[in-house]
C-alpha cells in the first residue's frame, strides 16, 4: 500500500518515463541541481557574516509554485517537482547550519493549486539519507508520504487537492522532530474556486534551530533566516489588504503566538459550510497548525510581528513590515 | 458544604442503605473488586513485553457505561457507580507503572448521560491513598469533589448534566498533577436531547506519565497503554461517520495538538445557541479541553494519529486507524 | 517617527505645557509619588507575612481607570496617565520582590474607554531605568510604544482606541520576557457604543515571576500577589452575571489554560461582524491573548479557579469565588 519509490528508472505505470523526463526534466539531474542552487544564490541579496544566503526569504515571502497542468486521459492533473538536498545555511555569526531543504529554500516552495484539482507531487531526494513528503489534506494510505524515499530515489504522491485551505507538509521519516527542524516542511494553499478578494498574499512559515541537537531550540526564524525580516522589512502598501498565509512548524515547542504592532487582524477560520472570520492581535498556533490572516495598515511606518513568546522572538523570530505611504 | 464522605454503613439521607446497596452492589466489596479485575483482564487482549493489560485500551474506545436509572419521589436519576484503585500497569518493556484507577482502566470508565438529566456517582475510593472525582460541569460547591475521600470510604455527587457536551473528570487531591498523573481522570458524556446523527462513536483520552516524579512525562499514550494502537489499530469502516471524543488529560505539559492522517475533521465547538463547526486536520487542546471531532475516512489503509509534537508521539502518543473496504 | 520622549518641560506642539501640568499634576512628582503609595496602601488591607501590600488585589478586580476627558478644537480626548516606578512587593514568606509597576500596582490600571474615542496615555517613568508602553490595537508607528522613555522623562501615545475589545498594554523593552516578568503590563478595555448589559465586572491578569532571572517562573500570581485570592475570594453573588475581562501576560511559559468549578462560561470572541460565543470551562490563552468571559453561578459557595495545568495553580495561580445566596 506504500508508494512505490522510483527511481528515473522505474516509473509507474500511469506515467511514463518519456512524460516524467519531459516534466521532471533537468530537475533530478546533478547538473539541474547545480544550476538551480546558482539561480537560488543569485536571487539571494542578503549575507549573514559574510556568507551569502543560499535563498532569499524575502523572495520567498510572495514566490508561489503553480506547478505545470498537464492532462491525463482528459484529465488535468497540477504536477510540482520537489527535491530534497542538504545545505549549508549561515544562521548567524560563525554558526553554519547543515540543513536540510526542500528545492534548496527553508521553508520549502509555497506550493499552491485550487479546490478539487488532482495533484501530483514528484518527489526526488537528493540527500544522502532517507526523507519524504508528508502532506496533510485527504489522500489514500499510499499517499501519506510516511515511507521513506532513499538517497536518489523518486516518488510520486498522487492525490486531490480537495477543499480550500492551507495544507502544510513535511518529512515524515523519523524522528520526525529532527527531520522537520533541519529543514523539510512547506506550505500547500489550495485557492477557493471563487478567488479570493485580490491582495498582497504574503507567506510566512515559523520555523526553530535545534543546532546541537539537544532537543531544545536554539534560534527561530520567520522562513528560514532568523532576524532575516528585521533587516529586510518586508514592504507592503498603506491601506493595501495583506493576506497572511501563516504557518507555524517549530517543534518541540509549545504552541506560539503570532503578534502584530499596532494592528489587528481577520483570522479566517475555515468552518464547515464557508469560512467565519475573528478579529485579533494575537492567535495561537500548535504545531503544524497555520490560519490566514487579513489585514490593512492604515498608517506609513514600520511595525514587528512576532511570537508574543518573547524569548522566542528575541531568538530570531522576530521581523517589521514596511508600511509604505500612497 | 462539602461532601460528607460515607463509609457502607453511613448513608445520607435521601438515600436509604438498603437502595444503595442495591444499586452500588458487589462494586464496593474486595471480592467484587477481584471478580471485576478479571473481568477486566479476561477482556484484555494485549500485553507488554509478557504482562497481560489489566485493562483493554481497544475495548475501552467504544464502552459506554451509561449507569442505571432510578426513581426517587418520581424524579428519574442516572446512577453511576465508579471505584478507585491501585494497579499495576506495564507499560513499556521493564517498566511496571503502579497506577491509580478508576474501575481498573485508564482512562476510568466512559460514563454518559443526556442533557439535563439528574445525575448520581457513587464513589468509592478503594485506594490506600485519598482521592475525589471533580466533575467539570454546573453544580452546587458541595458537589465539586475537591474533598479528599479517605480509603474505604464512599461519597456520593449528585449534580445536574447541564448542557450537552464533554466533561472531564479528575482526582482533584493535591498534588493534582500527580493524581492526574497517576491514572485518575475519565469523560463524562452528556448527549443531547435530539440525539447526534448516527455515527461509530470513540472516546480517545491522551495521558501522560512521571515515571521517577520528577515534573516531567516520560510516557504519554492514548486510553492508558503507550503505542497501544499502533500495535492494535483501531478499526473503522471507509465512508463511515466516525465520532470521536477526544479529551487532553496529559498534565505537567504544554497544551498538545492533535493531528489525524490523510484527513481533515469536523470540530465541533460548543456554541452559546448550538454547535458550529470549524475545520482542519490539526487542533489545540490544552489540560482538561476536548473537543468532538467528526471525520470519514473515504480510502482503505492505515492512517496515522498522534500529537503534531512529534517528540511526544514517539513517546508513546501515537496510533492507527485502520481503515476497511467497504 | 518614534515618539519623542517629552521632560516636563518639553511639551509636544498641541498639548501646552498648562494643561499637561493640569492633568498630570502631582502625579509626575515625587510628592505626588509619595501621597499615591500611601493612598495605595491604606487601600491594602492584605499582608504578605507581615509586610503589608503596597496594592490590593480584591481592589483591583473592579477598579476601572475612565481617564479624564478633555477637548482639544472641539475634539474630545480620553486622557489617561500611567506611572511607571519600582515597588518591593511581598509576594510570599520572605521574598520581597523588586517589582516594576504601573501606577504601583501590578496588573497597572484598568484603563477603559469607547470604541472609536481619541486617547491619550501620558506614561511617565518614574523607574530608573527605561521603559514603556506598548498598545496592542491600531495606531501609527510613533505611537506603538517600542522606544525607551528615560528616566523621569515623560512620553505622550496619541491614538484611537478602535474597535471593542481588550487590548493588553505592556512595557517593550529589551528583554521584553524581563520588563513583563517584572510587573510592567495591564489592560485597556474599549467598550462597544452600544454598551454590554449590566453586569458584575471583574478583571484578572495571569502573570508570572522569575524570581531568580533564570528564564523560568517560580510563582505566578492572577492580579499580583501569588494565592491572594484563595486567602480572600472574591465575592460575587448568586445568578448574577458576571463579565470576566481575562487576560494572560505570564511570559517565559506555554500557553495558559483558565478553567473555572462547578461553571460554565460563554466566551465572547470577536468576530469580523459582532461577536460570537463559545461555551466552556476550560479556554487556551497564550500570550497576550485575551477573552472575555460571561458565567452566573447558581449556587452558593466556595469555588476554585486556575490554569487547568496545576502545577502553575499551585505555584499561586488560584483562587476562589465566593458565591453569596441572594
Ligand atoms: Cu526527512
Ligand atoms: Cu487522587
Ligand atoms: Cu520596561
Amino acid at each position: 500500500m506504500a508508494p512505490k519509490p522510483v527511481s528515473d528508472r522505474e516509473c509507474p505505470a500511469r506515467w511514463s518515463r518519456r512524460r516524467l523526463l519531459a516534466l521532471a526534466g533537468a530537475g533530478l539531474g546533478v547538473g539541474a541541481l547545480a544550476s538551480s542552487m546558482a539561480g537560488a544564490m543569485a536571487r539571494g541579496r542578503s549575507d549573514v557574516d559574510g556568507m551569502a544566503l543560499p535563498f532569499d526569504p524575502t523572495a520567498g515571502l510572495r514566490a508561489f509554485n503553480h506547478g505545470t497542468v498537464i492532462r491525463e486521459n482528459g484529465v488535468p492533473i497540477r504536477v510540482f517537482e520537489v527535491q530534497a538536498r542538504s545545505l549549508t545555511v549561515p544562521l548567524r555569526r560563525a554558526t553554519r547550519f547543515k540543513a536540510w531543504t526542500l528545492d534548496g529554500s527553508i521553508p520549502g516552495p509555497n506550493l499552491r493549486a485550487r479546490a478539487g484539482e488532482r495533484i501530483r507531487v514528484i518527489f526526488h531526494n537528493g540527500d544522502s539519507t532517507s526523507h519524504s513528503l508528508h502532506f496533510h489534506g485527504i489522500h489514500p494510505a499510499a499517499m501519506d508520504g510516511i515511507q521513506p524515499v532513499l538517497f536518489n530515489k523518486t516518488t510520486i504522491y498522487d492525490f486531490e487537492a480537495g477543499a480550500a485551505g492551507l495544507y502544510p507538509y513535511h518529512c515524515h521519516v523519523a524522528p520526525v522532530t529532527r527531520h522537520v527542524g533541519k529543514g523539510l516542511f512547506g506550505l500547500l494553499i489550495v485557492d477557493p474556486l471563487q478567488p479570493r478578494p485580490a491582495a498582497d498574499e504574503l507567506v510566512l512559515v515559523m520555523g526553530g534551530y535545534d543546532l546541537q541537537n539537544t532537543g531544545h531550540n536554539d534560534l527561530y526564524a520567520f522562513n528560514g533566516i532568523p532576524h532575516h525580516f528585521m533587516e529586510h522589512p518586508i514592504a507592503i502598501r498603506q491601506n493595501q489588504l495583506v493576506r497572511l498565509y501563516l504557518l507555524n512548524m517549530v517543534e518541540l515547542e509549545a504552541p506560539l503566538t503570532f503578534h502584530i504592532h499596532a494592528n489587528s487582524f481577520e483570522i479566517l477560520r475555515q468552518g464547515a459550510s464557508g469560512e467565519f472570520r475573528e478579529r485579533s492581535d494575537v492567535v495561537t498556533l500548535g504545531v503544524a497548525e497555520r490560519q490566514i490572516l487579513e489585514f490593512r495598515y492604515p498608517f506609513p511606518g514600520r511595525y514587528m510581528f512576532h511570537p508574543h513568546q518573547d524569548q522566542i522572538a528575541e531568538k530570531g523570530c522576530m521581523g517589521l513590515f514596511e508600511v509604505l505611504a500612497v
